[in-house]
């Protein structure tokens, strides 16, 4: 396992190298869903290349960016137990240089969903990703269902920009009470993630409601919403129903391919899960 | 000479291939201009790539994208007497297929003199090259002088988004009478081209008067402007003296290292001219 943290330095290395590329790019505070990611290169690529770094460019003012958990030595430790060939942790001053000013924007699936709650966040996630995919030139890239969107607006990159790689989506791994895993998980007391999860349960009996045929959307925000309520410390973000292609919002009737996702403030740590769902005419 | 219009067929070419890879991006109704970037990649690169493309993005709305000269065949012709290893020709059903929504996009430079008379080109010029690059994935790209601000943008575009590849500019062409070769000047007519010398002239001068110690913008822009009336079917566009480094508009003094230039509209057609200077103290 090399550790680089200079892109010049990363640059010489993959000159030499050959074979399919598998890419894992994280923030690091690494957990067991993102082992899985490197778990699933590992079984897919030649080599594995894992990137640590915390993008500042894709969190909205506000948020916890300065608090962001970062522990580069135990993420080595974690990663350690898997063939990574590559750990890349480049610097702020190196990924944004003083001046810097380009970006990449996706004008549609970009604005919907986790995009309204968060207006700059798709545009710094694909300006980071955009740079690494340049810097690390994979053949494959890895990325977690919990940010189904995320995932969607990549693959828009990847088309339209003609990136020669493969976006390979990975299951949601969970906790035992079902919440999904996040490194923002950290920022609960046991306690009170044990309590959410009641949000990944929400979205259990959402999909017990589509299983039963129950249609509207309206029905079954009721039912989530009454649940999420259940923990007073919980506040609703968004509850979403929409086409798992446009990732438009469907407002009454289910019908086709969907994507079911939301999005919480268990106290102001900001928690998001999802699944889809094929619902039958 | 292989002639490529598929995405993934010069994808499949492409894997195959070694050494340095000199990429040559045109709009096509190629003339000396174009060919003196070919040349200048046959000199450095292994291979040679050009790709014909005339890119929709950048034109803005009113102005000659249906009518902008294409003539593939003699294009192919010019092309022939040098090192071209292939001409890569996409369709837009390829290249912005239904739904395109990603672009590239560049926040400080591009906002400067053409941005201004042509709000979105620049957007549409990052998102055609990164394309491009992404695809061809060149070693070296060689792009003209004559639009010195395309290469300022293009580069900042190739260091931000970390692009593994070299901008080379190369030196304008010009007519016998000093106009700067473009793919435009075909709309004009013969007496029309002879009398678009001007432009270049009014360039001639005002360099002449920055090597003679002027040090107004004002002084030598009355200059120009007066050269320029003298052909009554020239309208001035902009002429402009900006900082070489951060092209920021100098309205006075001129110090350091500078970029004159000029566009006009001769009839309607658009032409722009540059040159840089360095004004010693």
């Amino acid at each position: 396992m090399k550790l680089i943290s200079s892109i010049s330095d990363f640059q010489s290395w993959r000159q030499a190298c050959s074979g399919t590329i598998g890419f894992v790019p994280t923030m690091g505070a690494l957990h067991s869903g993102h082992l899985s990611l490197v778990h699933k290169s590992n079984s897919k690529c030649d080599l594995t290349i894992v990137s640590i770094y915390v993008n500042p460019a894709q969190f909205t003012p506000g948020e916890d960016l300065s608090n962001y958990p970062r522990d580069l030595e135990k993420d080595l430790e974690a990663l350690s137990k898997f063939q990574v060939d590559v750990v890349f942790f480049p610097d702020d001053k190196q990924m944004y240089p003083q001046g810097f000013s380009t970006f990449i924007l996706e004008d549609n699936f970009s604005h919907r969903l986790e995009g309204k709650s968060r207006p700059e966040h798709f545009k710094g996630v694909l300006t980071i990703v955009g740079k690494l995919f340049n810097i690390i030139r994979p053949s494959h890239a890895f990325f977690g269902e919990k940010d189904a969107q995320q995932i969607r607006v990549l693959q828009k990159m990847v088309t339209d920009l003609n990136y020669n790689l493969q976006i390979v989506p990975c299951p949601i791994v969970r906790e035992a009470n079902g919440l999904a895993m996040s490194s923002r998980n950290i920022y609960l007391s046991e306690n009170n993630r044990e309590k959410a999860g009641v949000i990944h349960r929400s979205l259990k009996k959402a999909e017990e409601m589509l299983v039963q045929g129950y249609h509207s959307v309206v029905e079954i925000r009721e039912v989530v919403i009454a649940m999420i309520k259940t923990e007073k410390q919980i506040r609703l973000d968004y509850f979403s129903i929409v086409d798992n292609i446009s990732l438009k919002e469907i407002h009454d009737n289910i019908e086709g391919d969907i994507l079911v996702s939301i999005a919480v403030f268990f106290l102001d740590v900001r928690l998001i899960d999802n699944f889809t769902f094929q619902m039958d005419k």
